[in-house]
């Protein structure tokens, strides 16, 4: 929008990778967001709410690498400060803090903001909302709990109805057992190298490999276990055919096997749950089961809920032995992309059923009606337009308001509210009973 | 609690000035954040969600003063940031950037962490939730709209149930055409002083009037002003009686009075919306309308909710000129005093209403049933404790779950489900319709 006295004005645009929405999309994001609230308290879940600001030495000490970098970080009076740049870790600090007031297992929820300063990109922010789910442990957390993560995860998906989608599963102990048979000394940046295969394809991974030192023999042994496809059966059957004799190995395909029959058993159908051996996630904590979530009708979005389990969670702040398993939903790209895509409308412009329009200078019988209908739930507005009827008809229409009241002189008199149904056209004068009956 | 192994660990307390709460506090926490953003939308109250994170310049353009001190401030890269301190200054920075996509008069709530680096201080919060509302207007902003702020405060608190309260109203220009008559140059550090009132009482506020270079004759004459007492009309009639030939005065009284005939044709009850003709509001942006409410049985929390009105939100950022009024509620800190209080007493410590129990090692019957269960609409969860019930049932104490259900082998072969009251201690076995009805 061009304005040449806006010169001197100060940018009103939010910083880059920040967004914020026009009211209509703020309603369908907020509606999203509720809804996953609700399915996590469905699942009884309860709700946590940690400081955005925590000592930099908290964050530090699990961040790593790509993060560490990406921290906001500063320092205010003699305290160095940051950003929490996931809800993970204000959990863990929280676990261990909060140790004695809590009922273990832990199962918590936590809707919040986070904060990563990426390079700026097409797509990716540097404030977002993530949706987080975790069940922590004390000392031991049954596998059972594993299974019902891609069982939430299906609940909320199949509810917002976005389309078909998978959640794909693996276990991080199968990766590290073929890794200790294969002799290959640091797991760690091979499975980071894996993780890219959705993202640059075999051949990029073969040729990453290739650059990490190992032999043709063990890539070869790696492309091909990665290669690995099927039904969750065929799948599972192909592992054990690989006989690989090492313990972790084992285990890892044993508690996927048990992960998948469970998830089945709570109904989620076997198109929407599936495991999928290409899978690493790059975070190093994982330990056992993973999970990603993919919309099948647009892929390119990449995975929109992850998550795993972890065999100690706060082991930078406590003792105690905190396994955990959960998943993270990134809303703010989620939404982002599908309003991008038209996959979501916003249609819903205002929580108003009725703007009350009075036509004389008398707003006596306005302001008691808005608080009749207000006391019965209905949610009303005022026109204060001082009888411009045409103005106010404009408002209505553009924030597609149901229904209009007119309130003139004769209404007064004869103690009756002027009723338009704006969809129908319809209009009549009723009393407050008939009137009531008609909005709600 | 004294951990000897902590020492070499790191320190999990949230950093002094924030704050986090246990889950049956947050949960008492939410239900009165969402009790507040129910009753803005039953006013037709459209969301909004700024960044946390803005140009600094954005900020500081409003800020001034002790505010500006204690804004969170740093650079990432070559950009100036700074958390905000407030949501009206962001909103004044949004409605001037999406100008044309917005419908006015503007009517926006928004609910969001702030942050400010106080000194750390007993019930002072370095970030805390504020509840907004304003109606923004197009050049003019009809003065009814003044009244239906303190209408919409009374509802919320009404609703709130913290016991009786006020809601206090002023008008600034009664304070300028004052100072005005009385050729009184700089209003604004005698209405920074005279805001003290209530905290430092007359004499106190007095003496730092004398500073402040005034003649003993102006002094008895704003003392004796601010003295004034009674009902509305009362009050309305001493400030008429002062005669003060000042346009600005009048205006000003007669806004007041319009504002006070019209919050008691909403239904507000005149004990709950009076003149307090002593606040001022320490924020210079205002200039008509001002509110403070005040909870009447624990008058030490200062006010709850705080507002008014003002001329031109925006002009830092755009030419166009938006008046405005709104209001705020500090709710960390409310919440915070009414639970050290005992007001607020959490009772609720999970949204589950049933624990299903497998006594044997068959998981299949408890995971279908609570799949079902979730289906319509009853939270639950499953035990995964293999059959040690003592344990099952020492967690649905802590988390006071109104029902558990066992599932043994005697269940499973007569396709019933034992479920226990744990209030009425009944127990009884049903087949899964009755069970839905005895549940839900």
């Amino acid at each position: 929008m061009f304005n040449p006295f806006k010169k001197q004005k100060i940018e009103t645009k939010p910083l880059s990778g920040f967004t914020e929405l026009l009211p209509d999309e703020q309603i369908a994001f907020n509606t999203i967001r509720d809804s996953v609230k609700q399915t996590y308290e469905m699942f009884g879940f309860l709700p946590i709410d940690t400081p955005v600001l925590e000592r930099a030495d908290v964050l530090l000490a699990k961040a790593g690498g790509e993060t560490e970098k990406q921290i906001y970080q500063f320092t205010k009076g003699d305290t160095e400060l940051a950003m929490r740049f996931d809800l993970t870790v204000p959990l863990a600090r929280y676990v261990a803090e909060h140790y004695n007031d809590l009922v273990f297992p832990f199962r918590r929820y936590a809707i919040g903001k986070v904060y990563r300063g990426e390079r700026a990109q097409a797509g990716r922010f540097r404030e977002f909302y993530q949706c987080d789910i975790d069940i922590v442990g004390e000392v031991n957390l049954d596998l059972r709990n594993d299974a019902e993560i891609p069982n939430i995860i299906y609940t909320i998906f199949k509810k917002l109805d976005f389309g078909p989608f998978t959640i794909r599963i693996n276990n991080r102990k199968i990766f590290n057992g073929l890794f200790s048979a294969l002799s290959v000394a640091d797991s760690g940046p091979l499975m980071q190298v894996i993780d890219k295969l959705d993202k640059i394809g075999i051949s990029e991974v073969t040729k990453e490999l290739e650059n990490l030192s190992l032999s043709t023999d063990q890539i070869e042994k790696i492309v091909s276990f990665i290669a690995i496809t099927g039904t969750t059966e065929e799948i599972l059957a192909q592992l054990r055919a690989l006989n690989i004799q090492d313990e972790q190995f084992i285990t890892g395909v044993s508690e996927l096997e048990e992960v998948m029959r469970l998830v089945y058993q709570y109904g989620v159908p076997e198109d929407y749950a599936v495991i999928d051996l290409s899978i690493a996630r790059g975070l190093d904590y994982y330990t056992g089961t993973i999970f990603e979530t993919k919309l099948s009708n647009y892929p390119d979005i990449g995975s929109v809920c992850s998550g795993g389990r972890y065999d100690n969670l706060a082991s930078s702040y406590t003792n105690k032995k905190l396994p955990g398993v959960g998943a993270s939903i990134g809303l703010t790209r989620l939404f982002d992309q599908l309003l991008k895509k038209g996959v979501i409308i916003p249609n819903v412009q205002t929580s108003t059923r009725v703007l009350l329009v009075p036509t004389t200078d008398s707003d006596k019988e306005a302001l008691t009606l808005a608080t009749t209908l207000r006391e019965k739930g209905i949610p009303a507005e005022i026109s204060f337009t001082n009888g411009k009827v045409k103005k106010s008809m404009s408002y209505v229409d553009k924030l597609n308001i149901p229904f209009v009241v007119l309130i003139g002189e004769d209404e007064i008199a004869s103690n009756t509210y002027m009723l338009k149904n704006i969809k129908t056209g319809e209009q009549n004068a009723w009393q407050i009973e008939e009137l009531l009956k008609k909005i709600s």
